[in-house]
């Protein structure tokens, strides 16, 4: 039995940060009806204009299990529709643009006088109050203002983003978090309320370790250590050359190093005044990188990394972004399951990073197309008759 | 009133992943009883050894709200402590090494036949199954395998981290709302479950546009591409110097586009063949980024930000961990909370970045030194006698 069976989200997510809290509540079972305009979510149309018209596979990964509702939201007769779905819905879910939704006449406001118990969650860049409420809010927006570009990259170099959209869906994991919170709130007080979470927030928790290295100022460290301890306390401990890509080594502990020092065949380093202590390897972190980076050159990632684990060394091989995508390990734990599309042949989508043993996630049903399960949701959720869905598409409300 | 002030929470918590989880918990109201053994957690230590034996910002940003139980788990009288403690909580959350808690006698199987409704967290950098499952698990590690890394950096450069850590907190957050939907399915079902959250699972939706790189196949691209566009398909779009550190800008429509060139004063870049389309700008952002930086560089980040804004251009400074540190916004907010701590003087923690209008985050108490409420925990949720505490203490159980 899934936790969220009996769950009716409204879901107007859109990109990333909305639609990965609604993915997650249609994971665990809820029904999820993801309302787009005429010309369907930005994320939908993305490739639109490049070489293809496919939903991008970004869009696809985002959306299975979820209804499709197509619906003018502008016109009056799409917002009476809106509203009865409200009136059923347990969950709202929406990241757009602050004050689009009172604009439109969706506000919480309207929306909680409607159904008081409505959960009705807002994911927002910046959140719904502050300075910054009304800056323009996406994921490297936030990355910029929030701090994570300031502590990537190397010290001699330029802030660099995160490669993954860490804002956007730390933000989504956050709001879903929040609706939950709401849901078990709402068994004892039999209201709704209004979940909001700010990206910029969200992320900022994440900057323990660069926040640590400010606070404790146990020494001047530059903001961003390239691979580097962020409080350049650590040695070796950086990200390392070998002969078929990078691999990660990190000696946390003297008991890590002494280790490591026998495993290369070098002992002797570990009577060298340079490298005897953690703080004299500190100090002279060059050197020590340069032989290390002389060591794992010579050889493969796996090699190295199988040895030092063997001797209980912290390391890692650095992946590429292709066999993250191929990932044995990802396999093995149902994060990459293979899917039937009827139009685009096998996909891959991903499962449920949150396993419960008493909530499975099942089957994966592919995205939708746009509108697919308009009628479908007007007549089992909004309740309306076969004349009235007509009379609604012919009026160009819904499609 | 509270969300959780009914929750008891036994935490083994440790470091960053774990002890985000339950420090969520305890802001929206949970008891929280943080078990460290006598030695404190690894991160209560983190420090040790340096100029200093002062607890890291890092341990008191995550630690606040929650009562400090010092316990030695390995003897059998401290576990018995522990059993009296489960049977009672709601939930217990732990980070440790896979096969840990078994080997302590503590895994489910055993808490759960002691307390049915026991919801039992467990943070892992890999999960409990798999091929990796005891692959060595830290932030880093997750980085390197799973893809962050390999997506961050310059394509001639190699794979960077990114400068937080993004895998612990994801995991950490991932888990918090594992433990609200098996609370919430608990209302339900009388019974508890086990709730696994895999860190290199957690990070892996993040990637979404990497993968839709990949997977689209509308260009061939690096897997990093530096501050650009992750399918180097838009431009402008990069992070550019100023006169005073950096700025991020995203066009990301030709409305950007236009807007932009105009703003800058060159409107007859609108007619270059170089710059006229989208694809067109792709093929040629490296002379594009040059006539861009050129305007930036003689320009301040606040200066260029508030004239883009103006007319609708994406665009956002590159703030300083300093400026996060001490940002007008998220002390708006309340993010940013400076509260006074008894031995430090006033420490600045954070807020609760999911924010519920009806269960809102009072007080911030500062956090716990060792074994401070070792006492007041053994009485009131252990139920034992002011002699059987002092036998313990006798005995080198308690702390």
């Amino acid at each position: 039995m899934q936790a969220l069976k009996d769950i009716l989200v409204v879901d107007l997510g859109q990109i990333y940060n909305g639609s990965y809290c609604s993915l997650l509540l249609a994971y665990f079972g809820a029904t999820v009806i993801k309302v787009e305009p005429p010309e369907g979510e930005p994320l939908r149309r993305r490739l639109l204009g490049f070489e293809t018209d496919r939903e991008p596979y970004e869009f696809l990964m985002l959306n299975p299990n979820k209804l499709s509702l197509c619906l003018d939201l502008k016109a009056e007769a799409g917002k009476q529709v809106f509203f009865k779905l409200v009136e059923k819905a347990d969950v709202l879910v929406e990241n757009f643009k602050r004050g689009t939704m009172e604009r439109l006449g969706l506000g919480y406001d309207v929306l909680s006088r409607i159904n008081p118990r409505l959960i009705y969650a807002s994911g927002k860049g910046f959140g719904l109050s502050g300075p910054y409420a009304d800056f323009p809010a996406m994921d490297l927006t936030v990355q910029a203002m929030g701090g994570v570009m300031a502590t990537t990259g190397f010290p001699d170099g330029p802030p660099v983003k995160a490669g993954p959209a860490v804002c956007d869906f730390t933000g989504g994991i956050h709001l879903f978090a929040g609706v939950m919170v709401a849901l078990f709130q709402r068994v004892f007080t039999g209201r709704g309320q209004l979940v909001e979470v700010s990206m910029h927030d969200a992320i900022y928790p994440s900057l323990a370790s660069p926040l640590g290295a400010l606070y404790n100022a146990v020494r001047e460290v530059p903001e961003r250590t390239g691979n580097r301890h962020s409080g350049l306390r650590l040695a070796p401990y950086n990200v390392y050359p070998t002969a078929d890509g990078y691999v990660a080594i990190f000696c946390v502990s003297e008991r890590h190093w002494e280790a490591f020092a026998r495993y290369i065949g070098r002992p002797e380093l570990l009577d060298d005044e340079r490298f005897k202590t953690n703080s004299a390897r500190a100090l002279n972190m060059d050197e020590l990188d340069e032989i290390v980076a002389d060591w794992t050159s010579r050889r493969t990632r796996w090699e190295i990394v199988w040895g030092l684990m063997e001797v209980g060394v912290p390391c890692a091989p650095v992946m590429s972004i292709r066999e993250v995508a191929d990932d044995e390990h990802l396999k093995a734990r149902g994060m990459l399951r293979d899917i039937e599309h009827p139009e685009y042949g096998t996909i891959r989508l991903m499962g449920n990073p949150i396993r419960l043993s008493d909530s499975p996630l099942g089957k994966i049903r592919p995205p939708a197309k746009l509108g697919a399960d308009t009628d479908l949701v007007l007549r089992e959720y909004a309740g309306l008759s076969e004349a009235e869905i007509r009379q609604l598409r012919e009026a160009g409300v819904v499609f």
